[in-house]
């Protein structure tokens, strides 16, 4: 791995947080500065990170702001509909070229998520459970220094059939009190960028300040990050005479 | 398998084919017609086959034709951009509702694809090459019949990197006389439905007229084919109270 | 798919119900009895069903009895260190070469399965639970006209983590009364063989004779058969000598 | 990433080397230690290597070295049946316990490859072509600093069909002079541990002094590389009563 650092930027919706006294109750600064808190905790100086929320001018999402993402970590509910087309083909055009992305929650169904996937990433769902967390690929690195099982003690239900592609790697699977199963940890390569999905964290309970949860969020943009490289000559069709390959 | 036959709809765009006279020497009827014939032929009353083009109302692909397609296969090259979106949309609700789907050459680049894939599909590509097609999963039923090795004499040169996700098994691996190298055969499932992309096949050459090409894409229609069921409850998130499965 | 029929071998160890009265009660003419019944019930003429057994000579499984064998399936528990080892080659070779093969519950722990995964294929249990199965993957067709979810109201609870490969394609995934989970469906394809695990059944519950839990291995016969045909040339390496395949 | 050294041994049957005057002549030190010094070059202080043979006590893999392992290469060819089961047996429990593991050239015959996959690991060969090697997968960190295209003037052919498991990711597919292919750069996960197999390397020609190989291969240690953890509890089948979670 190289020494440079890996510069972070937590999306955040921050809707409910505005909204909704019991989500600010939890998320005083707004689910993204939690977020954001919890990788800088587990990563120090291997990383820099700043945030970006749906009000800003472009979302906080410009071509400057990308331009100097590594990682990008997704969290919406409420305003999916919101976000901007173009901004959403600047991220889908990004994460193809390299930029890691991390979808957290609810961002299952955040047309970003929808776009990559080409599935409807719909899920079923129900409030007020509890989530157990299995370890089903234990020899991935985002599963370092995290238990094979834990428990996060209030959360909401999401269950299969979750209408996602398979993931390239299962790495975590849940239950839930009513008997639910759901694939919550999975990885995705999309072009030269890598996805990681992992569903605990909603709004109304404390979820990103649990220590696993932090775990598992910062391996992700470890495992996510890619050195910035040139885009591969095939982002679009390119005519390739006879023994163009001697020329690159 | 049940004894009922497949419904399947062959679509072509038909362009090339009433446009350039190099290309109906070879297909006078038109590509689709071709392939058409040659799934007929290899499976028989095991099929009900027809054909739809672009230059069809709807490009003769309306709810009531897909009401009655098990499986549909996909060649279109220098229209892509014609296709509506509406009918974009309603072959990509189908297909996540379980009708199979085959992409055939040029279709990668087609707007159904790309949608499905959520990549950008590009490749590289050359005109006048010769193919050599190797069978890299023999358990795989679309392997049936089919070589271990076959050549396609004459062919357009498609080559890596081809920018689709990481198929759920790869099949087919080609070589062309440049020395380049190709997944030539994918399968991916998506929701309910079950796509195969096959790169041989070129308007300007007969490689549907070749019998290992027509095996496999017979092979493909069989491998394709759901019986019609209901779709899953999770075609929109769905709100489920507990015990949810026990009404079922 | 061919109109000939499969020629299925259910294996059954036949210890615990010579042993067992409380088994006895449940699978009076063996385990193995019930599943080829089973079998029968949903495939009729599709099929030719026989049965084997650990204390026959070879285990049953004699080479005229593999030659005449497109899929096994496979029950035993507490005598798979009884199986030959020579028994395991004959099987090993013969899925390779094509037979599928379908290892039930607590199969999983046979020499056969560990030797064809190279893992321990170890796992977590307790006797009785009560397990809900989930289908993740409804384009398959090992989920026809099976539910999307059903309950087996007895059953012992197996729990990840499972030490397997990731499965080419999870079809299943179970959860238990204690909140456990456990890929329950996993494909394989190993050389030109199939390979379904499927984990529901136990010696002490009339799992086998649920008719969910039928329809489920009688798609699993459907899915590993492949029609007979040549081993690939690569069973072991070969010397090809230049344009080798122009002679195939 | 965890900012201590990742610790490499760098096993060579070291035979060929011996008896073969070309070989020493390219190789006077040994495959391993041009291999080793490859690693070394591009990993620096990231790594301490060091090298085992096949004629040292117990193949210089005696527990003490494993204990201190992090990642193992893997050189051999005609002396597989040389090495003893028993270190065959520790190295297998050691991967499945998470020491990467990467397989190079020729070591897909070995007994080490063949046991950790389940098939036989056979393919096609010829000697004398030149190989094209291709990046299929450019989001992957094995790919960091690879050319999306590179050629090895001299190697032996090794092509499809290769009979191994579909890897979990494939990285690069290679062509030969002949018009063969071979999946040539493939990712497993088996237990706790990772392995690449990477075909390029070959005795007689100077194919580990080549910098785009080292280069694959120092990536593939980092990939490789999993800090140590405890084994995790199903290394055996474990009971495991109501809320065993909850005592972890």
């Amino acid at each position: 791995m190289e020494n440079r650092f890996i510069r972070v930027t937590v999306w955040g919706e921050n809707v409910h947080e505005k909204r909704q006294p019991e989500v600010r109750a939890i998320y005083p600064q707004g689910m993204h500065t939690t977020i954001a808190e919890g990788i800088k905790k587990h990563l120090g100086d291997r990383v820099e990170v700043r945030t970006a929320t749906l009000d800003q001018p472009e979302h906080g999402l410009t071509e400057e702001v990308l331009d100097t993402t590594d990682v990008l970590t997704w969290w919406g509910h409420m305003a999916h509909h919101e976000v901007e087309d173009r901004v959403v083909e600047r991220v889908h055009e990004r994460v193809l070229s390299g930029m890691g992305l991390i979808v957290l929650h609810s961002g299952h169904w955040s047309k970003i998520f929808i776009r990559l996937m080409g599935t409807t990433c719909a899920l079923r769902w129900r409030d007020d459970d509890r989530e157990i967390v299995y370890t089903v690929n234990p020899g991935h690195p985002i599963t370092r220094n995290v238990p094979p099982v834990f428990i996060i003690p209030q959360q909401e239900m999401y269950g299969e059939y979750f209408d996602i592609p398979q993931p390239d790697e299962l790495i975590f699977i849940s239950s839930f009190r009513g008997g639910e199963v759901f694939r919550s940890g999975c990885c995705f390569t999309r072009g030269q960028g890598r996805i990681f999905y992992f569903s605990p964290g909603h709004e109304t309970y404390p979820v990103y300040h649990q220590k696993e949860v932090q775990q598992v969020i910062a391996n992700a943009v470890e495992w996510a990050y890619s050195p910035p490289k040139p885009r591969y000559a095939t982002s679009t069709c390119i005519h390739s005479p006879l023994g163009w390959y001697e020329q690159l």
